[in-house]
């Protein structure tokens, strides 16, 4: 690898399957992304520093301490460093809150950002907190309810820019689970889902959700006695899981309006449950939404490190 | 293999995992018991035969057909030869249901017993259906709820020695797919599980099923800043998780007075969760129950097949 342009600092997401970076440059613009597969998972303690060098050496200038802010799982007891968490209720993170790394290479500099813990409910987020830092340096101040939908998917009450309360669901693990691991596998489509199916499981199981677990079994059976399609199969455990993750927030977060970071299926599918329980939601584009988290913390390097 | 005795008839439970066979003498006693792990998952139609004949041959008398009473698995659509359902309500399939295979050994001649279904809501069984018949053999005319607990537990409405519904819940399935496969596995023990943090759980979660979406990464967020420890970790999934299967199955089944068939560890755990709750259960010994119900269905053979 090499490059003409060097960067100015390195912003970098790094969660427990992948590692992202941006490279910006002195007014903020991206001049590389690049992304690998080493993870926080897969990495034992000294090797987070070769990890990032694979992926940004030929970005950084020969005697010069290139800044590197870094949010996600590296952060983690069993990362690179650990940065303890922030306690809700709370503003996100910033560089101040930052755990610095004595990195080997002196051409880094390298800064975590911690997450954010809750005491009770117990809960807890890594990477996320940027993610709200982002979407707050869009929405200043923002009051009302924030749902970051993935594998683990966040709910945030937030009040103007402070972060209330939070929970964490593990309805997309769940989902991936079931759905390729347990006997309802054998009556599922691969990827298409009736959205009518979707929409039905999700009020059924909103309106009673003690339900659910005689209803997952009922998919395969459904299947097998009553004809029910592997895409409309599909839909119903996909509404059952979402509907009863509603179910469980309702009491904590207003759904009455949801901002949903996010724009992938995953943020589709909450957002047609919200729709059909008579809440709204808003989709967001969540891409960069992480960078601007990183770039707001950036933007006190200056200080900070003075 | 050889053996001095030879079989009058043969009982066989095949299910998905594993083949087991009773060969039973004139009188009804058993002369061998063996099993394989051959199930019906690891077979293609023709391959059937031969896995019977592999675990039975020296038990079999040279020219003289062996009746051989199947029940489980085998009979389904991807099995050994269909053995179409019976519809619940219903009593337990005797040999008058069960469907003719025509084996290729002269010296075999096999009947497989139907599982049972349910059309709304949309059910099945195969293989317990043949338990409840052994059940109800010891206990004829029973009224009340029946738990076959298991990775896919059965609750069965008994009337009057009838099956009048029923219902699966996937919970043994989901704690397997959790417990080792999700994010929760890191604050999760091995097998030694705290029965108070379990009976909290089953409470908890039977009093608000509709917290349980939020509940579960609360396990692991527990063990990171609240110390939870890895044995009551695995109690709160497992409480969770049956808790929420009671309140799923209570509107439709009477559990004041509840017959687990089972004695092994997860019949204890819905003996304890069912216990917690103010309810009452009664554990037992199932080992020998699905060969109670072969032998009643074996009992009116000369009267079929006469």
């Amino acid at each position: 690898m090499s490059s003409r342009e060097k960067a100015t600092w390195i912003a970098a997401d790094w969660g427990t399957t992948n590692l992202r970076i941006w490279a910006l440059d002195s007014i903020g613009q991206t001049i590389a992304h690049r992304s690998s597969d080493k993870g926080m998972g897969a990495l034992a303690k000294q090797e987070f520093e070769p990890a990032l060098i694979d992926l940004t050496d030929d970005l950084l200038t020969p005697e010069v301490k290139t800044p590197v802010i870094v949010c996600g799982m590296a952060g983690s007891r069993q990362g690179w460093a650990e940065a303890p968490y922030k306690t809700a209720p709370c503003t996100p993170p910033t560089l101040t809150d930052a755990t610095q790394v004595a990195a080997q290479d002196p051409r880094l500099t390298v800064s975590i950002l911690p997450g954010i813990k809750q005491i009770d409910p117990a809960d807890v987020m890594r990477g996320e907190e940027t993610q709200i830092a982002g979407f707050l340096s869009e929405n200043p101040g923002y009051s009302g309810t924030l749902c970051l939908p993935g594998t683990h998917t966040k709910w945030v009450a937030l009040e103007s820019g402070r972060i209330e309360r939070f929970r964490t669901c593990m309805t997309g693990e769940t989902f991936a689970l079931l759905s390729k691991q347990s006997v309802l596998r054998h009556g599922l489509s691969a990827g298409d889902l009736d959205a009518i199916a979707f929409r039905e499981a999700v009020t059924t199981i909103f309106g009673s959700p003690q339900r659910l677990s005689a209803d997952l079994f009922g998919i395969r059976a459904a299947g097998l006695v009553a004809g029910l399609s592997p895409e409309a199969a599909r839909g119903r455990l996909s509404g059952l899981l979402i509907g009863s993750e509603l179910a469980a927030v309702k009491d904590e977060f207003d759904l009455s309006h949801v901002a949903l970071l996010g724009s992938d299926a995953i943020a589709k599918a909450y957002q047609s449950a919200l729709d059909c329980l008579g809440y709204s939601a808003t989709l967001l584009n969540a891409e960069t939404i992480t960078l601007c988290g990183l770039k707001l913390a950036y933007s006190s390097y200056s200080k900070v490190h003075s």
